[in-house]
């Protein structure tokens, strides 16, 4: 049963990387199948003026590969490859596995998806597989070998891009293939049944299992459904998908050993794959993001994404495989981006550890469900803002050149577990208020205001390098866990929980003793009681901040309360308490903060992990530095809307080449990137 | 076709009350299964210390008596029950058949309920089983039959437990075995097919049924389906669950014919089950009442509830089978209980009839659905508010003895028929304002806030008793309420109908002539047209009290007007009117009047009524008389965040033993009980 | 791939009409079957009393007239007939196909509806059988066979009704008949799999089919599904629909050469029939038309209906075959109509060209779906409000018999094209906000409140005869419309585009280069980027107005902007433009202009257009004109709470028989009518 936690990867650093070219890499998905053969050339034309030196090929391909099952006709991409490559454009080649052919779903009617609901799910779209089909197995296997042995040493291709997406736009299926391979899943994970029913803890509302077949996948029920089923049904699923990846990477693997292997990611944005699992089977990560384009900050979630993914990383370089040069067509109000936001979205990432830009896609479609998705040529063509500023961007990344393998470095960490976000946001958790994405954001974006770079971190991770680690929302923590963060304090760090943390352990069982259950030693309190607040209530603290969403019934049992309720269900009782354990400290917070509060408190902890500020720290100034083996490279990317400048010592600034003597000018809405000798 | 009204039961007292001893009845749900044998020990010695006489005990737990079909292990319930005996703890018995086992889904997947758009539901949950699967009530039926065999005669049962709250958290199922059970229904209600097309209207949309199997259940459609087939489902379903309840609880009294047996019904709370039709069957009326977590007023509805429940069961002692600590877990916002509710909601309870007070559950779980549901023993142990608040209220029951077997009475009623919530909130009414529930609990909470004791009774009951009859709600009314009503009010009585009522007939047929149909002679007016209101829109009446929702355009026939429309468009028309009638008055309040409007005028029909209004109520002061057989006992429930003190005349305050003189004094937030001789 | 749209009907006037009498035509449904037969003879007289003289029988009578199949009963309406003809009332019989029997239902399972999402629809209800079932087809034909032979020479008919509202309450079927019959409709319309590959875009997301079999019906998938295809599955359901009426209808023809036959429409509110297809097959165009209760500006959205149904006619009289003379039973809350307020919205059908006005039904049912629906004779009888209002609006059509035949004449035109609504409402358009009927709607209102009078056309139409040519919402735009549009401006029309026009083809395949596509050489300007706005963000343009919604990077090539955006994503370029083009001038509205802004707007390009508002015209007064041979007939809706009175010249008001000598007056909600010579 500890099998699942003894397997967790430590995150290690990828350290394999493109070969060829010593530049930064740019472009995008480029889906020549779309066009006509003269667009082809009038394209590669195009992309040599942009400066692109990577395209993504073949995603959804399939159906014109192997037009019917068996038969293949590899002309297309024979012909797209050699031009390609006669332009010296580098290709990511992909196995187009996403989307099987109508000819699949007409022999294998049963591979589709189901819903909890019982829906089965039609075709004419896209990720409409169930990963768990022994036929789409076996297809997706095949192609994939073909693929890999007709290509294996083609001068193109630099990178092998499995798939697309896994996990978008669904992932769970309840259909009857994923039934027997959950029921595999459990047996490989449990043993016995007596394990599972005391996991699961069946004998709560008269579910033990007597048979593994009497197990069934947690579909939609007359009410709710017992919450370890669904966690390990999540677990199950995101390693279905990662099977499916891993056979595919495997079967390039033995025709292609020298090159480099990848899927790409979505950070944040797809909480159903556990990538802490993933990012040990990629050569190289690789990340897709897109902004929430009606969130005025979005540029920070976009940072908390790349923080993320270089995380995932290990530190090391990392691709942003997809992102928009300007609206997508798939949200509610697909809001354009300003002048200039397409080279700070970038610059942001590249900031933040990419060295690879890619955009979905490089044609705007005429066609098909994206037709409304911005490109890096738009339907108008060239003469456009956004392909002017593709443009320039292109010729901005060929003056960062030497950013490339450069690396970003945090005292400050957050604890990311998707375990953990799996588990808190089931149902029937105290209150509605709780939802794990929320504190993550609200924590982090309070740093990024404050200007401090962070990395992300598993619970189970060594956390011995940092100052400062927080936990904006752990409410699953096991045993492990709890080691490792008080070993982390005792030996000096200064650790930040938020409520509803530690609760419960990996089988969504409560701790003996309750909450903070995991973390009651290392925080010195205990919570006998969890006290949810109206929807519309607001409590106050004695020092003056205020809370919503939650309080608790706090009983110090070696912390002191920093803050103390002056109304609310838990008045006269502590808020946001302070425990000095070992030589570190752990604070803990029990209601909802936000804006200035927050910003207020991050401070505070900031200062008792000994974290300095940013002393010259512009509102609306991004401020991250790459460190090279000899260069330390401070990219700053103004948001604001007025100029600004800022002290960064003696360099060059590299996007205009002037030199830098002390001061740097940062124009609104621009992005500079001074380099300097590294110290 | 008049099979259904001649078989409506009179509510009649139920006499039986549990075995053995005398004091009132303390505990909850015990369910030890979830707990090694160590913790059965500790939890028996906290039920003592808490003062707990009876727990109820194998809600859940077919799958361990009976772990493979037809093989039975009852080694652990008779361990328990053995433990509980020699301390002196009696048990309610259940059967476990409200979740069958693993085993039951894999042998019979189609006893799986089905949702009316076609769903059919999974495990892992519970209540998820068609009531009319003939699989089921067999496999039902033999777990019971071998229980009552072997428990007959044990010391520790004075109590039989039916099944775990039929009907939620579903009710209806579309299934197959539903679908023939209707059509059985259906032959035994009409006889004949004409009978049928005739009560349902069928010739409107050209519907006509020519055989019995072409009728299915009225599962959704391409628009609305006919209603009356939507309320003889409902009422079918109701017989169904019904019938589940009589099979079991028929094999119980051929084992132990001296014993009680019960379910757990849930008042207003399960509007599926005609608890009018049950009550007869159990012979001690039993209820679940959780608060609605957000709403400040939840102990109004409590009282409700109580109310209702008191009424079931015909006036005689019933039992609170389930309620909470604290927080449920299962709604938006689990807000806890403040400090002294648990002995407030428990004391309304009493106050109300109940002459047991049981929660869910007696130790908190530790995994499942519901583990953040409080308990007696929180997670947190002993050292907590609410287990102090446990054991507290436990010693005041104590002290409270006598009041066991006293009775509630009143001279207000509520009519309150769940087939005419059934039909009322049913598809293309005139508005989505109409809303049966809304009306009664206004209704009730302005009576609650004057401080008028209230029962509940069916349309169909001798009302004679009653000064005051008020019809919230009354959509529904046959003849046979016509006729009751009209002598009501010509014997003396006093009677209140709010708009939309008398509409329709058992069919939900329109009476000749229109509105209010069934209640136009006593009433004395007509309603040629309703006038549903804007959603925004506040019309205004003479008397200066204002409405919302509906108007209606009244012919007066014998009737005055009490209150004119100033505006909105029945301005001019009479909104509230008086008949005289007989020896009696019928009001007829045509707009939703609400808060303080509402109370003014439930004032003045107490007063046409002759019911007289408390001299001396705090506000926030609930008082409601408990009459024994030579003593009365005052209940004085404080709501209000400050002392108060009210005249009770001479006796003794219970609690704390005080001798009163004239006047009692009740601490914020505190319940007090003053006993005195009778008269 | 051209032959749906060369196969697109130019609007041609219907030339037919009912045979028989020259009044015009009032009455209504009427459904004997739900009565005893002495209620009929009470309905004839009343019907008499009010002045009925066609009535609507049989719609629902399937299972009465065939009650087993194969086995017919016409005894009923042979009665009814014939005592209708007696009364000298007409009768509009009815095909009963709308609702197939019970015994339809257990004989053809498969014939019911299946839901995107899976669900098959049940009984009880109507309209719920799949267009496409052969069974249904054949049993339709069978029973209308029957009828029409029957009844061809039965002296009371003088028009047949075919089925009931086709396309409601549902339309889409994505059961198995209709699959087999889209993949039947494809091949007739593609001819090979290549030109279907090459329309849908299939090369988009790997979508080629291989063969016809693999195409499904769009169901719900994983994520968004080709929209071209759901576009053609919208053509499809419109002419599997029309299939089933021209069967019908030439079932009729064979018995009945002689007799118009007609169907019901609904205008704008039934969104998925394609109506100008629709209009060339009925003899007579029919519409039924409900105000949307809540919107209290509901009397626009009729005139829009009633304009459109005569455009659907090509000018010619037309039926209102259905409205109500009160409140509906089917919208959220169902507002009685005001007293007079019948007769304004009768007299404004009668106004934009119908010459008979029915109600939907003539007595209310007691008992079914629509039980608290309004009729002709209400629940209350004969003493109420409604059936005064009846009798006396039959009475006043008595004095207008002299405007049968006569038509409106209107020199602006809205564009509308179903086939555009479909695409535009599709999912992943850049905005929520762009919402097609939304725009038809703004601009037709501000017409109204300005009293010009509007033609509907579709973008194919010879727009020659206008002055005035807008085009609010056209989304989709073939290179037919770009001609037709360039012609009608370069003659010397005005015309006017909101955003998001001619964007794409009738494939939904972007134009290339972009917007505004199809029309970027009429409107003398290109869109290089949409600017969709946030969801509460004010753009305020240099002339005073402000948007909301939507905005365009607009560049010009010939136009000159009008009015440029002072601010938002936009600000500084044009959004209100003016290309003078030929002889006339095409204008373009790049945001959401609403209220007065809008009016204002309009205002402006009716002088453009040389169009002339009326010099007076009071707020609220409904003005338009009915022109005869040698009469003109100007009607006059007094929709204000107030007296009015306008300029109209010599001649005789109808209603009242006064002579008028220039100015007529309008009491407060009244309807007049002025009879005066042509010229």
């Amino acid at each position: 049963m500890s099998l699942e936690l003894d397997a967790r990867p430590t995150p290690q650093a990828t350290t394999t990387w493109l070969p060829g070219r010593a530049d930064l890499r740019y472009g995008g998905d480029y889906n020549p199948e779309q066009w006509p053969r003269e667009v082809w050339l009038e394209d590669i034309a195009l992309m040599k003026q942009a400066g692109v030196n990577l395209v993504s090929v073949g995603i959804f391909s399939w159906a014109l590969l192997e037009p019917r099952e068996g038969e293949y006709d590899f002309g297309f991409l024979d012909d797209i490859l050699g031009l390609l490559h006669d332009a010296d454009i580098d290709v990511d080649l992909a196995t187009p596995t996403t989307v099987p052919p109508a000819w699949f779903w007409k022999a294998y009617p049963d591979s589709h998806p189901v819903t909890r609901d019982g829906v089965t799910l039609g075709r004419g779209s896209r990720g409409m597989v169930s990963p768990s089909s022994p036929d789409y197995r076996r297809a997706a296997l095949a192609i994939t070998e073909r693929l890999a042995e007709r290509y294996a040493n083609h001068p193109a291709v630099v990178l092998w891009h499995v798939h697309n997406e896994y996990g978008a736009p669904i992932s769970e299926d309840y259909g009857p293939h994923s039934v027997l391979a959950f029921r595999t899943w459990l047996e490989e994970k449990y043993v016995t049944l007596d394990a599972l029913n005391e996991a699961w803890g069946t004998r709560f509302w008269g579910q033990t299992y007597g048979e593994w077949d009497e197990i069934d996948a947690p579909r939609t029920s007359a009410t709710v459904v017992n919450q370890t089923s669904r966690l390990d049904f999540a677990r199950f699923t995101s390693d279905a998908l990662l099977a499916c990846f891993t056979a595919e990477r495997d079967a390039i693997k033995r025709h292609a050993p020298h090159l480099p292997v990848t899927t790409n990611f979505m950070a944040t944005n797809c909480p159903s794959i556990d990538y802490w699992r993933w990012a040990r089977e990629v050569d190289v990560v690789a990340n897709d993001h897109y902004l929430v384009a009606e969130r005025r900050d979005n540029h920070v979630l976009l940072a908390m994404d790349a923080d993320l993914t270089r995380s995932l990383a290990g530190g090391a370089p990392w691709m942003l495989m997809e992102h928009s040069t300007s609206a997508v067509n798939w949200q509610p109000r697909n809001i354009a981006k300003r002048p200039g936001e397409l080279a700070r979205n970038a610059a942001s990432h590249l900031a933040r550890g990419a060295d690879a830009i890619l955009f979905f896609q490089f044609r705007a479609s005429r066609y098909g469900a994206e037709k409304f998705h911005s490109a890096m040529l738009p339907h108008a063509g060239t003469s456009t803002r956004t392909w002017r500023e593709v443009v320039d961007f292109g010729a901005d990344l060929g003056r960062l050149s030497a950013v490339r393998g450069s690396r970003v470095e945090a005292r400050v960490a957050i604890l990311w577990d998707v375990e953990s976000f799996w588990a808190h946001d089931l149902e029937w958790r105290p209150s509605v208020e709780l939802q794990h994405r929320e504190r993550v954001v609200a924590w982090y974006s309070a740093l990024w205001q404050l200007g401090v770079t962070v990395d992300f971190r598993h619970p189970h991770d060594d956390l011995s390098g940092y100052d400062l680690v927080l936990a904006p929302s752990l409410y699953l923590a096991d045993r492990r866990t709890t080691d490792g963060l008080g070993a982390f304090v005792r030996e000096g760090g200064t650790f930040v929980a938020s409520y509803f943390s530690g609760v419960v352990d990996e089988n969504d069982t409560v701790h003996a003793g309750g909450a903070p259950g995991a973390l009651r030693e290392v925080l010195g309190l205990s919570v006998p009681e969890f006290l949810p607040l109206y929807a519309d209530q607001v409590v106050t603290l004695d020092d003056g901040t205020t809370g919503t969403g939650w309080s608790d019934d706090i009983v110090l049992e070696g912390a002191v309360a920093v803050a103390s309720y002056v109304d609310g269900p838990a008045a006269g009782g502590p808020a946001v308490t302070r425990h000095a354990h070992g030589d570190g400290s752990a604070w803990y917070v029990s209601t909802r903060t936000t804006g200035a509060d927050l910003e207020g408190l991050v401070r505070s902890v900031l200062d008792d992990a000994g974290v300095p500020l940013p002393v010259d720290h512009p509102e609306g100034l991004e401020v991250v530095v790459r460190h090279g083996d000899d260069v330390d490279f401070t990219f700053l990317v103004n948001h604001a809307e007025t100029a600004t400048d800022v002290v960064v010592g003696q360099g060059t600034e590299l996007i205009t080449g002037d030199a830098v003597d002390g001061r740097v000018g940062v124009p609104a809405g621009a992005v500079r990137v001074v380099s300097r000798p590294r110290g």
